[in-house]
């Protein structure tokens, strides 16, 4: 927490950022992007410090002994900061969010419906103990108009609290009130936070599945995340083998942590003989460890899969594979173990691709290449936000367009409902003006 | 409940209706609109038992004192039942809100990213003793490929069931399952709906706001609807007072019990005392009870408001009145005490205007009009499912299209991501298809 709220509560600090956010909200785009440039000048100017209270972090982690890859994760040296601050850069060229006349409607003469995007309001976001995401979040939070509340994993509190502390006060002298940019330093304030639906419009959970889901099941305000990952790969009867081997090693292999990867592969029992073969040669070649239903080790020398492997995100080299006999069942297989994430049909027929894209209720759903596009980056959005396996829009991977929302504004001269209702209604025009 | 499903629980119920409604989910168009003619035909040949059934449930609710606006809305006779009927065939004119393409774009050659428009799945939707509500809201689910299980008021039981019943009967030769449409009868079994995340994906709940707010508070599954309708008119110092108070009259008085209704006027103390006692003299002429704060006191004989008041949707000929010193300060109080359904300004200051538009959270900011235009047939949606006060989208009234959500399509020729990673990666073309 930054000096000056240090004794404030988590619902004088809410109300304050949504306060700040409020004013944040009537800036134009030159102002937000303004105030980023002062946090990208400021970021620089100041980076000795934030290396330094880095280090600190990083020391006292490795004390308690954390893993290799969260002390890469926690580690914020001269490089990575670099690149982050010329993702604040890159953030400022992106187009406006605000602003989008999504509906321009004469309603009747002189009168006018507009729906126009907006920001959220004030943002929650509790991240991993990984400073940079800080920086990305908060940059992306001023571009769409919102205040942030920030909760960043324990390990990187000292550096979370340096760089807040140097976001806000480059907020100083811009039209971008400090106020807008929060951090919250316990778990305590985070239970606080999911109570207070009246400041928050939205949370973000970064973290592990039990995490995510812990703050889904705990509290009203809207949640954008996902907690697993369970995408599923389909080879389907008539699909060109070849392909088929390709994409189930990029799926499982290219990067086995990621939420996009696959961590069942459906098999269709008529290339089954053929097919699974060539999938036990690769992950010798790759690592893989497989498991199998029973169907599957009438092919090959496979370890049995059991109920539990259908819902297991493994997050590392190891897929359980199910050879079933129709593409109904893979459909109905997916619908019952996937968590709604990405899944993918390989298969020549077109007609089994359209039935296989309708039917899977995920929010991606692939047809002949690999389950890891699913990213915001990839989908050419600029920036991503979080990927949502939730069922309402957003969903998938979100871009900036997830941080914001609309309003619909109506503008005339004295008209009132009267007019347009009893037996002398005046019509609508319902005219659309673009 | 049909006499199908009789035995079934609500769990079993749900999971019966999403299998039916991924079925439905692959349809054309046509086969939809081929299943709402028949519903349409079926609802007038059996129009007799139709009125029949509802004849009882209206003289059950006789003796059990039923009060005459609800026995009004109880009543289905001829002439209504015709207009609801005519309005399933309204909704078979209707654009297809499925399958419309958002994204269209190339990631890479021969691999193609749409965003396309589906059902969100099953809809839960729970609506007070209207029989007709019924088929509104059955023929617009399966318009937009929804199942749907259904709640009415208790007092509309038996109407109920005759109407599912005939529905259920006329999809039997269609291609869409009687399943994708299932009525619930009790409390209990509605306690149990809002548990089955997994089998519901939106609920809609219609009626009082004490209901609306227990739906949402004891649910994780998305809600559609508000609780208040607590709107606000801003009369602005530099406001037309003639306008002002024809919005004032309109707003209050064309239909208080609507959610549009304004329930507190907030006057620019600058025009307080050549406004206030037009609007005194209209409250006696339309019969309205005032309420006021101290500095109204000042200007017109009034009853006394208190904290309370500011916090009161009256649904009544009552009408709160504030007197504040700046726009500021009626931003301030809408922030507060609003329900984010709509607020107005009267203004000829298009500066101010602009301010309280930007700076008010709520779905619908107004200027120069009365705040009972907040309706879907009038924003001309063809069609209102509810009106929402979420921040997230869908927002404000909402058509067709609060009932879709979109998935993510990517179709490829054995792409894999590998190959747009690493020191090689092949760059991404992203170009807009259309």
């Amino acid at each position: 927490m930054n000096t000056e709220t240090q004794s404030l509560s988590v619902t004088e600090i809410a109300e304050k950022t949504r306060e700040a956010a409020r004013k944040l909200a009537g800036l134009s785009h030159e102002d937000r992007n303004q105030a980023l440039g002062a946090i990208a000048q400021a970021l620089a100017t100041d980076s000795e410090e934030i290396i330094k209270a880095n280090k600190i972090d990083c020391e006292t982690a490795e004390r308690e002994g954390i893993s290799t890859p969260l002390y890469n994760r926690l580690k914020l040296g001269k490089t990575k900061l670099e690149a982050t601050i010329k993702g604040v850069k890159d953030v400022i060229y992106l187009a406006d969010p605000i602003g989008h006349i999504s509906i321009d409607r004469e309603l009747d003469e002189n009168l006018i419906l507009k729906r126009v995007s907006c920001p959220l309001g004030v943002l929650g976001i509790i991240f991993e103990a990984r400073p940079e995401a800080l920086i990305q979040i908060t940059s992306l939070a001023i571009k769409s108009g919102n205040g942030v509340i920030l909760k960043g994993g324990r390990e990187a509190t000292k550096s979370c609290q340096t760089l807040v502390k140097i976001i806000q006060k480059a907020l100083i002298n811009t039209k971008v009130s400090p106020d807008v940019v929060q951090l919250l330093t316990t778990r305590e304030e985070i239970r606080t936070l999911l109570d207070l639906e009246e400041y928050i419009d939205l949370i973000i959970p970064r973290g592990s599945n039990d995490f995510v889901r812990f703050i889904q099941q705990n509290t009203n305000i809207n949640v954008l995340g996902h907690a697993d990952g369970i995408c599923h790969l389909y080879v389907d009867k008539k699909a060109n083998l070849e392909k088929a081997t390709s994409i189930t090693v990029d799926a499982k292999t290219q990067y086995p942590a990621a939420c996009n990867a696959i961590e069942t592969l459906l098999v269709h029992q008529d290339i089954a003989a053929e097919f699974l073969p060539k999938i036990a040669e690769k992950a010798r070649e790759y690592n893989i460890q497989l498991k199998g239903d029973e169907l599957t080790q009438n092919y090959i020398e496979i370890e049995a899969a059991t109920e539990e492997d259908w819902k297991t995100e493994y997050s590392d080299l190891i897929l359980s594979i199910k050879t079933v006999k129709s593409l109904e069942e893979a459909i109905a297989h997916i619908n019952v173990y996937g968590s709604k994430h990405t899944d993918a049909i390989v298969s020549e027929d077109k007609k089994s691709a359209e039935i296989f894209m309708n039917q899977v209720d995920a929010a991606g759903v692939y047809h002949n290449c690999s389950t890891r596009f699913a990213d915001g980056f990839r989908y050419g959005f600029g920036a991503e936000v979080g990927i949502s396996t939730q069922k309402m829009p957003p969903r998938g991977p979100v871009g900036l367009e997830g941080l914001v929302t609309y309003k619909y504004q109506v503008t005339g001269d004295g008209h009132i409902a009267a007019t347009y209702s009893g037996d002398n209604a005046k019509p609508f025009t319902h005219k659309n003006l673009s």
